[in-house]
């Protein structure tokens, strides 16, 4: 891209660094920046850097929090024998937007993956068989993506985690509520069939 | 969306005012920022804040640059005599992109859109005129989007145009090279049809 100024250059090319964005994209963001005054593109370049150097990390449960520890490892009203390990901050909120679990988190930061170099060591690992030390969680539930990935990390887990005296679950995979069976891929369909579970109403 | 920090929140709410990003890809972008280095996410604001405070708009055409006067405006070589009136520094970058415009620019920074309360006041168009008073300019072309807005900011400027000795013009609408007939929409076809041009081998 044959752009004219090389401050424009070098934005353009710090916002496609973003994953889904290329150098169009980050183009179109630019000139966006540059319809609005200055004190806009002030703020949010103040905005990235204040969040990325002062942001913190839940010291218990891997959150992100802007406190030593986050708001529901401190919450002393939710079930602290139940955890559920996730990938990332947006998974617990996902699931706290359920309404339908009570416990404490685990949040990984991401998933195993060797083909972009993430082994179990880069991940908030360790710090969750810690926690198991104590006795005091009874059961792990683990909330990972359904993808090669997530059940690497699954199958790792699982692993390690029957040295400790813990029942460990999954969430259930199956057909969306509301979906209709024709539309379901193959492999969901077949997990669905597979894992079926007695009727009740 | 109910976030676990405020400084995630302000960072979120920044990046959700770029167009077309909306709070779960600023998300997305936050959690990307989070996973790398403070560093990058310095360069990133430091980029952005740098950008929109030192950049400058060329004196004469309008077009980003990072001097007084643009490269193309300064370039002796080119033809002074046509001008090619259009949106945005895109435009520019496109036509250059073709090879087949060797004339100077003049960059409208926008179109005329009274549903977003645009209207001519708001856009580099009194200097486009100011530019036609020394009568070195022959030929203004218009090269604008092939929009409601575009033809708006057409049918003004070829009004005001009038006043002047120049010639107007502005680039052929029809098929697309390696367009078929069938798949083009009925109005292109039409614009191609009553604006049919001689065939020249």
């Amino acid at each position: 891209m044959n752009l004219p100024s090389l401050l424009l250059e070098e934005a353009v090319n710090e916002l496609s660094k973003f994953p889904g964005i290329g150098k169009k994209s980050a183009l179109r963001m630019v000139l966006h920046l540059l319809k609005n005054n200055p004190e806009d593109s002030d703020k949010l370049g103040q905005a990235i850097i204040k969040m990325r150097n002062n942001i913190r990390f839940c010291q218990t449960c891997g959150n992100v929090s802007d406190h030593e520890e986050c708001n529901i490892c401190t919450n002393q009203l939710r079930n602290r024998q139940t955890l559920c390990v996730v990938e990332d901050l947006r998974d617990v909120m996902a699931i706290e937007n359920t309404g339908q679990f009570g416990g404490l988190y685990h949040v990984l930061g991401g998933v195993v993956s060797p083909i972009d170099g993430i082994g179990p060591d880069k991940l908030n690992i360790e710090s969750l068989f810690a926690r198991l030390t104590s006795g005091e969680i009874t059961e792990v539930v683990m909330a990972l993506p359904a993808t090669v990935e997530g059940d690497t990390t699954m199958f790792f887990l699982s692993k390690r985690l029957s040295d400790y005296p813990v029942r460990i679950s999954t969430i259930s995979r199956g057909i969306a509520v509301g979906g209709s069976l024709e539309y379901a891929d193959e492999i969901t369909l077949g997990r669905a069939m597979s894992g079926r579970v007695p009727y009740e109403v």
